[in-house]
């Protein structure tokens, strides 16, 4: 898609052997594609890779130099398989360190006695990082350069995304026009790529959905200027009710 | 983890824009990465890619060759989108071409007439690939060494992968038990990386939790060999017990 400005990009890494053996199901990336979008950030790719030390590393620093803005998930609590904070210092060449505004922090929320070493593990970061607030179980995340290191139990992460996002900084935000129908995708292949043709400065994505007793696709078109949008998702219309079905404005799924 | 016996693993690629925009919250990634354990096959990572030719390739050309499987899910329908087919083919140099046993499956599955030049895509296969049956809507997905290309639509994906699945050629298979309890993850820390220093030949993983009204930490032992895995658990459990803790055998999601 070509698009009017300049792009800002991401890139997710959810870090953590859970997602990849199909124990726990991943509530975070549809959570920051959401949000990066409304900043006006385009998540272009998102990796799922395990708590191992060389494939942290490797993977930070080949995603850091690719996209503008890197958001890991996972890792940073204070158990032996929360390695992310050593391998984000390792991938930048730093020492990991004790902040002492974390620690500061740390101390405050746990009752006398209870801050034991591996919680103080939660207050080190790499040399340089900068702490991103938790306003829920407090052991900050942090950022260093572009990349955001972020917890992976949802709710703490959402917590500190929605206290970071608004510092966060974006280019044209991408809108969106749904148009659904009861037609087949085949159908509609045709007249469907010949408008994608005509509006190059504009995605266009074909989505079939079978549900009990109901089949159709809903199309979607994604770009910067509402005008083109508009008038893309016309002419799909259009298309639709010459093939003899009736378009529905939205979702299929809503 | 160390393991006896040679790992088998595995990349699964999520192509589509649809889940990096957060419009749609991948359902594949979960299934697959169970149903492969429970072939003996070690997801090891899986990325979410836009519909990019260059990226595509580019990415299809890496993992093949670091993993023993690689499954790609979505973009292989009648539509402009559906490029998945042909980058697969530009991969692997080779060309696209129309498969005549899927060209047949197609021809009988619609009506006279309805077998037009965007459904006739779906009959095309990267030269050399094998057809996967699809029982559901009958375009199939193709196998080409390694990769196996399946569809987005999460139904038909499952669908293809259940017919496929007991081809595949795993190894050990990774076996599991957890052990929840009430305590924070921090007060467990110590004591749970020296079991894990006990048991290298195991993976220990620490899973907080939170819910309403209630928090804790699951606790995942995962390994090949039972004995090993059940005398790490009751260590577990001893070590919660030292704690004032109370160990519920399973997972706390449960």
């Amino acid at each position: 898609m070509s698009a009017a400005g300049p792009q800002v990009t991401a890139c997710v890494l959810i870090i953590g052997n859970e997602i990849l053996s199909g124990r726990v199901r991943d509530e975070n990336l549809a959570f920051l594609a959401t949000g990066l979008n409304e900043a006006g950030i385009r998540l272009r790719q998102a990796r799922v890779i395990p708590d191992d030390a060389a494939t942290i590393i490797a993977t930070v620093n080949e995603v850091r130099r690719q996209f503008d803005y890197v958001f890991t998930t996972g890792g940073i609590g204070p158990t032996h398989d929360d390695i992310t904070a050593q391998c984000i210092a390792d991938a930048f060449g730093v020492k990991l360190v004790l902040h002492p505004d974390a620690a500061r922090i740390l101390e405050a929320h746990y009752p006398p006695g209870a801050l034991n070493q591996a919680r103080l593990r939660m207050a080190h970061v790499p040399e340089g990082a900068s702490l991103l607030p938790n306003p829920i179980s407090r052991a900050p995340g942090f950022r260093l350069d572009n990349v955001y290191v972020l917890p992976g139990v949802p709710q703490i992460m959402r917590a500190i995304f929605n206290e970071l996002k608004h510092r966060l900084v974006g280019g044209a935000k991408v809108l969106s026009r749904s148009v659904s129908c009861a037609l087949g995708e085949g159908a509609l292949a045709k007249g469907l790529g010949e408008i994608q043709d005509r509006f190059p400065d504009l995605e266009i994505g074909s989505y079939p959905y079978f549900r009990r007793n109901d089949f159709g696709v809903t199309l979607v078109v994604r770009g910067i200027e509402r005008e083109r949008i508009v008038a893309a998702a016309d002419e799909i219309k259009t298309l639709i009710r010459a093939l003899g079905g009736e378009p529905t404005e939205g979702l299929a799924e809503d």
